[in-house]
C-alpha cells in the first residue's frame, strides 16, 4: 500500500467565467467578463476557462464566445480554454486559434444526468471515444482526460457509489485504448454538490490502482465543497477546478450552488502551506470584481470577510 | 503513539439562541427565541445555551435573560444552559433554578481580546480559579473545563501557537489542581475563525498528552468552520459548539463571522456514519425559523439548499 501524502503544490483551473456567467439568467456583456479575465490574470490564475461553445440559441450567455474569444488578453503563461460539449463545439474553439485546449471527453455514471445534460448515454457516451479521439487528431492533439459529472451522486439518481465510477472509468480507459489513446487525467465533477469527505475518499482510493492522476470540480451545495478539497488533498489530489467567488451551479441539478471558490482554496493551501502560485490578494479583488458584475453577493467566504475587515478598519 | 480514530458518536452543544442573538444590533423578543428553542428542542437537540448573563445597560439584547429562562419549555433529557463570564452571571443564572451550568472558566491565550472581553488579564484570569472553584461548590457543583476563546488566532496579536494554547491549559491544570479541582474538558473556541486544519491538528496533538477532552467551537469567518471541524473529527474529538444557521459573531473581533452551523455539521456527521441523535429535517426547519427572525439569510448551507430543492420541486 502506497502512504499517501498531501500535494506540495496544486494546480489551480479557474472555471467562473465560464461557468458562473453561464448560470446566470441573463447576458453578461464581453467587456465585463474580459475584465473579470484581466483581473485573474492579475491574480497569476494560470488556468482559465473564459467560454463554453454551445448552441447559442439553447445558451445565450455563451453566444458571443466567439469574440470574447478574440479578445483576450494577451498574457504570457497563461492557458485559457473553453469548454466543448460536442465536436462542434471543439471545432469552433480550435478555430479560434486562441485556446489550449486539452482533448476531454465528458460523461456521467448517471444516464439521467447525461441525458439532461448533453442528451446521451453511457453507452453512447463510450461509443464516441473513437470519433472523438480522431477530432483531437486533425486538431494536432490528443486525448487529455475524462470528465465524469455527477461522481458522487445526481438529483435524478441518488448517490453514486466509488465501484460504479471505477467501472464507467476502467469502460472508457479500454475504449481509448483501443483507440489508441491514453487517459492521462480524470476529473471528478461532484455537479450536484452530493459527496463527502467520505464517499471522496472511497472513491479516490477505489481509481488509486489505475495509476491515473485524479483532479476535483466540486460544488458547495450543502456546504461541503471545502471540506471535500481537503479530503482530496489529504488523498493526495493536486489539480482543482474552482470558481471565483463561488459562482456557478448546474441548469440541470435543481438546487445546486456554486463551485468551490478558488479565493478559498487558495486560502486553505496557504494555510497548509501548499503552494498555488497565485497572488490571494487579487484574487479577492477579483471576487469582489464578480460580486460587482454578478449585481449580488457570491458564496466565496475568504474575499467577503477581508472586505468586512477592511470596512471594520 | 495513540492511534486516533474518528468518533462514532458526538455531542453538539447548539450556542444559536445565545450567540445569535446576542450579537444582533437589535433585541429580539423573548417570545421569537423561545419559539426557536422550542424547535430545537422538536429536533432532539439535547444541550442547548439559551441565554448570557451579562450586564443589561451593555448587552440590552441579553437584559430579559431571567425572563427567558423562567418560560423555557418543558423538555426532559434537555440540558439548558446559559454563558456566564463572571460570577455575578454565574449566581443569576443559579438562581433561576431551571439551568444546568457546568462550571466553566473562561480565558484566552491573548491578553488583548481577555481586555477587551472581560477587562481581564492571563494572570489574572488564572489568578481568578480558587474563586471560581469557591463560587461552583457553593452552588453544589465542580469546577468542570476551561474554555479557550481565540485559541487558533486574535485580530488584536494574530495566530497564537499549539505551545502557547498548551502552556496556557497547563497553568490552569495547575491552579485547578491546587484548588482540588479538576479540569475535565478544554473547549477551544476559534472566535475569530483564524484556525486551519493545520492549526486545529497541531493544538489537539499538542494537548493529546494532557489526557483532557478536548471540545470545539469554530466560527466560519475564512470558510473553514467546517473544514477545522472534519480536521477536529479526525483527531477524534467528539464534542462541538455550534449554531443553528450559522449565527452568530463576537462583538470583539471585527469582521468574525458565525459559528459552524448546527445543521452543516449534523449533515456532515450523518454522511461520515457519525451519530448525533439530532433530527436533521427538523433541524433545518428550526434554521428556517431562525433565518425568520432573523429577518435574512444565515450562513448555513444545509438548510438553504434543502429549501432551494423544494422551491424547484
Amino acid at each position: 500500500m502506497t502512504h499517501v501524502t498531501m500535494p506540495q503544490e496544486v494546480v489551480i483551473r479557474e472555471v467562473g467565467p465560464r461557468e458562473g456567467f453561464q448560470i446566470l439568467p441573463r447576458v453578461v456583456s464581453v467587456a465585463d467578463r474580459l475584465r473579470l479575465i484581466e483581473a485573474l490574470v492579475a491574480a497569476s490564475v494560470r488556468h482559465i476557462e473564459v467560454a463554453s461553445f454551445v448552441r447559442g440559441d439553447k445558451v445565450p450567455q455563451m453566444a458571443d464566445a466567439e469574440e470574447l474569444v478574440s479578445r483576450l488578453p494577451q498574457a504570457d503563461g497563461v492557458e485559457f480554454t473553453a469548454l466543448c460539449l460536442n465536436a462542434k463545439g471543439f471545432e469552433r474553439a480550435e478555430k479560434t486559434g486562441r485556446l489550449k485546449n486539452s482533448g476531454w471527453i465528458y460523461t456521467s455514471p448517471s444516464n439521467s444526468f447525461l441525458k439532461a445534460n448533453s442528451n446521451l448515454t453511457i453507452d453512447g457516451s463510450v461509443a464516441q471515444v473513437p470519433e472523438w479521439a480522431k477530432l483531437f487528431r486533425a486538431h494536432g492533439k490528443r486525448l487529455h482526460g475524462i470528465m465524469v459529472s455527477t461522481a458522487f451522486g445526481c438529483s435524478y439518481e441518488g448517490s453514486i457509489s466509488a465501484s460504479t465510477v471505477v467501472s464507467l472509468v476502467k469502460r472508457f480507459a479500454a475504449a481509448c485504448e483501443s483507440a489508441g489513446e491514453k487517459v492521462s487525467e480524470i476529473c471528478l465533477a461532484d455537479t450536484v454538490g452530493m459527496g463527502s469527505p467520505k464517499t471522496v475518499r472511497e472513491c479516490l482510493t477505489a481509481l488509486r490502482p489505475l495509476g491515473i492522476p485524479v483532479s476535483l470540480h466540486l460544488h458547495d451545495t450543502m456546504g461541503l465543497g471545502l471540506v471535500n478539497a481537503y479530503a482530496g488533498l489529504l488523498e493526495g489530489v493536486s489539480i482543482f477546478e474552482t470558481s471565483v467567488g463561488g459562482m456557478g451551479g448546474c441548469p440541470f441539478t435543481p438546487g445546486a450552488a456554486g463551485n468551490v471558490a478558488t479565493e478559498d482554496l487558495v486560502y486553505l493551501c496557504n494555510e497548509l502551506g501548499i503552494k498555488t502560485n497565485i497572488d490571494l490578494d487579487r484574487l479577492c479583488k477579483a471576487a469582489e470584481l464578480a460580486e460587482l458584475i454578478v449585481g449580488t453577493e457570491l458564496p466565496g467566504r475568504v474575499y467577503r470577510a477581508r472586505s468586512a475587515q477592511k470596512s471594520c478598519k
